[in-house]
């Protein structure tokens, strides 16, 4: 089922990085993960890691997600209880290539009225663009960015960056102006904006505040991307 | 104007702590407390806040506040943009005892369809039972409070805790179902309920996400609070 991990990355991103990262992530981790029920053959998961020929995220892709979730809120102060840290979602919008293209989550509250979250990337990891359309009488989705921890570049319809700092991975993007987040800075999307967002070199911890989140109606550009 | 300070401290509520804290941490912030344009008379802090003589939080007693507050986010790994720094509330609820009852915030965002903040106590410092009413065609502000640091107890409407682990300050509160939290854990108050909360002997910092804030319409229990 594996094939040659090398041959199949279509960029580098850091994932070497990424990998020693989430060797050591596991090693000091050792007893939450020993509860993670999953083959773990010699160098399997940095093989999963550098390999982007799957459907699905599988738990192993899955569980070292959610400890580098765990890692990265820690740095940032953000204590979570253990029912959260089971519960954090790995988002890979149907295109198997998470690190890349995907999103880490944490669910706070999510209401009929408001929703708050932590959003978690990788470095260089990339939300693809997206819309939050009118539901239910609303006018669909809300958001305030509020940026916690590293560097997250946010890009919105406008007038394109002239230098953006950040080149949108392969698939279909149409919005360029770049709205740079810092730890203390935020951003509000309205309803039906198209938005996409990317993580800088050490990754990036945002918390999200909006109104009803519904991401099962999440309006993606590309055809190919879903949430799932 | 200033009485004398002993006599009018109703109850010590680590106020000769406090006092101490807030020095050092006058001290650390020189800088920014330079920017602070009020008297400025050897030991005139130290007297102001074991005073409860005065109508409203002076100046001297905000900018105070406001540099607990700093360092409480900060430990909390928390970051300010130098603008959120300086619009810090300080709400005294009317009462001139600030470090007895009273509450700081951050107010993050405020739209017309979420709200999120962050409140920060002084240690075992309350903020007075009151509800949230309706207004506007809503059902009125529901919100949930997340602690992040310390230990916050909440005090709702329901069976009244045997053994509540705080008492309130002078003033009028009717609502005893006791809600301990501590870093990570949260609890969702409906529209409408009466609730109270302290910190503990630490202080704490806690996230609020909420509908819609109308801090104005706050309907407190005791007649002598108000929301200024």
């Amino acid at each position: 089922m594996l094939r040659d991990p090398v041959a199949l990355v279509p960029e580098p991103l850091g994932v070497a990085h990424e990998v020693d990262r989430i060797t050591e992530c596991l090693r000091r981790r050792a007893a939450l993960d020993d509860r993670c029920q999953v083959e773990n053959r010699d160098g399997q998961h940095t093989a999963n890691i550098a390999t982007y020929s799957r459907e699905v995220v599988d738990e192993r892709e899955r569980r070292e997600a959610q400890l580098y979730v765990v890692d990265k809120l820690a740095d940032a102060g953000i204590v979570l209880t253990p029912e959260e840290r089971e519960g954090i979602e790995v988002v890979d919008f149907g295109l198997s290539r998470l690190v890349e293209t995907g999103l880490q989550l944490v669910v706070y509250v999510n209401t009929d009225r408001y929703c708050a979250k932590e959003l978690v990337l990788r470095p260089g990891q990339t939300c693809p663009e997206h819309r939050h359309p009118p539901f239910e009488g609303t006018p669909g989705k809300e958001e305030t960015f509020r940026c916690r921890s590293g560097i997250v570049y946010l890009y919105v319809e406008g007038e394109p960056s002239r230098e953006p700092a950040c080149r949108p991975p392969p698939g279909t993007y149409t919005v360029g102006r770049e709205i740079e987040l810092r730890p203390g800075m935020q951003h509000t999307i309205p309803p039906g904006t198209l938005h996409w967002f990317q993580a800088g070199p050490e990754g990036a911890v945002v918390s999200e505040f909006s109104s009803t989140s519904r991401d099962e109606l999440d309006e993606f550009t590309d055809g190919n991307v879903r949430r799932t």
